[in-house]
């Protein structure tokens, strides 16, 4: 039995709330049970020095986590003067998932930044930023054709990312915060709204996992991410 | 005429949520018109080194904006490595005015730390800091009473803080963005329940201002933090 | 009775030595009482990259405290490997006053840092900082005038500095240290040598401050800035 | 047709040095083609400070490559004054790979440190890092029982490393950099000698990847990993 | 002829101030030529970490040079973030030249810190530094015997310091920033009152400089040293 | 007696591999006895900006050790956040060392720097870096003659360093580690193949040293320096 009660396959409830701030191109705050993330996607009109000349855009991405979004509380990275490795290694991954999400190529010399600041912390942040910044991604994209600075949105398609991992000897699905400190194996996956895989990140906390856990958990989270994806698209629909 | 057609006297609305997220023993959602801060209260059994065996306790603050709680979007500290002069110089005030509002030597060796993240900012964001902040901390310190860590809380008094200043000439109460940016004087006020000062801090962004408009200045912040304390009281009598 | 035996509108002896070192183009050694600042101003034709191309000119200031400056050693900045926020509070407040005494927009694309270097700290040292500097700014000016560099010098007015506070419940002129450690209440109020309120940062040590003791201590800066101006202008005729 | 005319399955020659330097408790040159890294393990008879007083040891890695191990001279981390992104994600990854070797609890409350230096990076640094990281481990060990430190090593199982990705379509075994710098997908695969899976990590560097090669790569890691073990094996039974 | 007109031998004019400052247990003045170095020794009854329970003393240094010490203005330390590199070499040079000054096993747990802050530059101040900060130092030593803190002074011998150098190929002593600028080789000597040697660093500037004229700038340091060591000793003398 | 069993006046066996790795433009493995120091060189079509556009060139250099180079492991500086006093000091005497071999003038806007990463320290570190990235500077100067990006190698003669010491009251050539560290003086030499003095560094480590224990050392470090070179020159003439 899970803590929260749900069934193995069972996401946690979603919301996604677009608009959420009045000035960022595109601001959405997700909401996967208690994990709450303030998504802000920012357009520049100018891409990193590599990049200068090449005729291609850019998507990135910073994640944090205000101080007191969980239990005890963090010391604040700005204060210590430097962002952790944890920190780091998340938003290179968020970042590397959004690129797949754009066509560079038909972006032009333009860069997206989106900020994943989580208010509140219950497990899955790094996999709710993916989803909720997919989406923010899409309304900045959109904002661009609306003012002109782009014929068409680059965008290929949606991603989105769940966590699945191994629970007391079960495979689940999303998993929260209990779930995730006592897990024996935890695993993100991203992929794309057809099915195709973008990052698969598994890790054994205790003892090692098998290639029958490995399949059962990518069963789990292909099921997981397609909920997400109706979820999006829902709110997306939305104006 | 003010940009927000208020009356040069009026606050902008407000509005205040209380147990905002789950986690932080005080947590407040504070809204000064499009000014949004959350502030969290952590309690911590322990003081400061300088503090330790001196029997009092302390109150600090941290203060810090997401990077696209403005405009245009703002370099994340914790990427550049460093907080700012402006990011300390705020987080000084606050931690200073909300040590006003507590005796400090009835509070044991305990500690609170109220983090002031702003989630979007339309001026005036370091006054609804300590506005919001010193609510969080008023329920932190009846979380410690509830939980039988303290008999009573040291609660002196509220405070509550507001900007005042010279736009186009004339005295103006809690500026906005689009004033603030503008103002000839800009001055920042926190105050106690009870009408005393606890810090005051004006500045000339052009020339400089004369004692009759820092006179008209302060009786404009008197009202404003009075009409801010009603509504910190309202806030802290819904259960 | 002050610890000084001044009168309570008495400010400390000052002796302003112009011309101390050899190399900036102002350069000026400020004593006030035991506390003695070294205020350099240095003139550079370039100005930050946010002015490039406006035609106007910029003014800025560091500040910093030797390591023996005080009583006990205080650890040194460089080797910590970052300025307090005590430190790059004052050294804003020095450089905002500062810019009040210039016409930015007849200065060109100049800029002149005023580094003040506390030797000695006796209470004081921001105000007696900015005292100093805008001597070795209205030095380094006419530097600038003498050079061909400018038409005309163009600095305003002189500005000047003095803090004020509530001392045994007695409101006081230009603290010492000894008086500054015990203070009820600390202001800091930088005026024009007109009388127009350039700063007043004032703070409620211990209780709160009431609006009569707020007069008070606004009256003894007006006197006491007074009397720093009149030592300005002899030190600025002699040559 | 690889650019190194292997086989999709055939990993590069390995070479491993033990004793490769004469101070470290372990010290292991572990060259994978012309990857060449220098892992060296030293023992410590403390822990963190989050484990003291649990009983329990750790194991630990760091990561860096010198500045003209590429083609092209990296800045040197140490004089940028921090470690990139990618290197605290690798170090993370071969601690947590290290540690899924070791039995923690009959480790005592002892610390390992391996320090994997990269002398030469042909691609797969990291896998070979841990690869050989797993030897010094093993060294380091055993030169604790040797030393009457520990009455029998901890170790569970040998751990290796390997990359896999899907090069201009098929899926291969250990890519250098020749094929990871144009790989559509890259996988790193870590599992023990019995063929448990502790981590993986898979990105699409374009587009995405399907379940069927996610398979085909994990076969081939499996193999090469068999072929790595069995080196590990071989070097370990030299003195 | 030397840009000062000095012979070849003579050294610039110094003047020692003793208690320049109020509140260092050692604080000296020195004014070597142009070169003003404050030199202020704190006494403090501990010792760093790596002495802890030995029963030994310490003696330290730090070095700076304010801003604008020199002709052009350079970028203060803190505000950079650290100390570079010519920085720390020095003052690991002041430290080391100091602690050969002082038997430290007859001090006691105690530190001595001398912070040498360089007024303004015009050459040679590195060895003004340890020539000022060895008379510093005497004082705190003597300032802990009149304390009671020591029943006497660990002093052994005084100790001081001169750069000599190939200028227009002749050897000089005492260079100022005119010749220092010019010179094909620079050397610093630092000497005991009886002629023992404690550092030597001498670098050609320009092609390479011989084993006679090593042997040239060597006798002139001595006589150059000689002369300090009695500007020393008539300074001590003086209450 | 030597710990080493050597004559006061023997090197420590030298073993010089050129072309260590494969992507320096030259890479000199440098072993003098059991110190390991490898010297990578690269070339950049470039210099630094305070060389920009004078038709000069540049040499740089950096330097470091691994941390388990040593007997006890040494924090990361890259971890620490800043490269030490000591590691400063050293890599700007290999520069300046190397930057006297070299006809800046003949060199052309290019820039060399030579990486020194100490693999294995057994005393004598930064003489031995020294002496190899000199031929590691060497290979690379003819690399670009190669490559058609120099008519002629500017290297003007070879450069060689040996540390020299006063152990157990005997002068002694290239000492190891327990000389080194047991020695009472102990002085680095630079010397060009002819006999010229480039850098000399010594340092009193206990007492002071004599003229004649000076001139005692430079003796031996002739002798040491001209057998390094013939080893040098032996190394090159090899292809």
């Amino acid at each position: 039995m899970r803590p929260s009660n749900r069934t193995p396959e069972q996401n946690r409830e979603i919301k996604i709330t677009r608009h959420y701030t009045d000035y960022a191109e595109g601001s959405v705050l997700i909401e996967v049970g208690n994990t709450k993330v303030l998504c802000n996607a920012t357009v520049s009109e100018s891409v990193p020095r590599f990049l200068k000349g090449k005729g291609k855009g850019w998507v990135t991405a910073e994640y944090s986590m205000l101080p007191r979004a969980t239990h005890k509380r963090n010391q604040r990275e700005a204060a210590k003067g430097q962002q952790g490795g944890r920190t780091l290694e998340i938003q290179r991954l968020i970042a590397r998932s959004l690129r797949a999400a754009v066509d560079l190529n038909a972006f032009g010399e333009n860069m997206i930044t989106v900020d994943c600041d989580v208010i509140q912390a219950d497990g899955g942040t790094r996999t709710a930023s993916i989803t909720g910044a997919c989406i923010a991604l899409a309304d900045a994209l959109n904002w661009m054709v609306v003012k002109g600075k782009l014929k068409k949105s680059p965008l290929k398609q949606m991603i989105a990312a769940v966590s699945v991992g191994i629970y007391k000897g079960t495979p689940v699905c999303d998993l929260d915060y209990a779930e995730d400190s006592n897990a024996q194996t935890d695993m993100n996956v991203v992929m794309t709204e057809s099915g195709g895989l973008i990052e698969i990140q598994g890790t054994a906390e205790e003892g090692a996992f098998s290639h029958q856990e490995l399949l059962a958990m990518l069963a789990l989270a292909n099921t997981g991410i397609n909920n997400l994806v109706v979820e999006q698209k829902k709110a997306l629909n939305v104006e």
